[in-house]
């Protein structure tokens, strides 16, 4: 599921609700919990917020040998 | 953008509207444009239908050195 591997890099990396909350300017640390149980209704823009403010990046990868890569951005 | 990057994806392995959608079940061609022009809309589970059809993944990678990566996927 798409919330769980979110929940597991913010494990790994040691962020917070609170934290992610404060650096997205979210009112309270309960609106980063509400996007996230939206589980497949996630938006791939606030996932990539999400992911800046931990210091990672979203990337479409080619199965195929070629292993071709492209970096989402938001703009 | 989001949408201009999943636009060179199928450019680049070669995937039309038309077979995106017979692959994943919708009517017309169009409605893969229309969740396309969403922009920033496009939920995290339709992009991950989307690229399954094209033989690609989501990945969230760090950019910290360990380079962590998690493969999303919709189950």
């Amino acid at each position: 599921m798409i919330s769980d591997t979110i929940r597991e890099v913010m494990k790994e990396k040691g962020i917070t609700h609170t934290f992610l909350a404060e650096k997205l300017g979210y009112k309270y640390p309960s609106s980063v919990t509400t996007k996230l149980q939206r589980v497949n209704g996630l938006r791939v823009d606030t996932l990539i917020k999400f992911l800046e403010t931990m210091d990672c990046e979203l990337i479409i990868r080619s199965k195929t040998t070629d292993k071709l890569e492209w970096v989402l951005k938001n703009e």
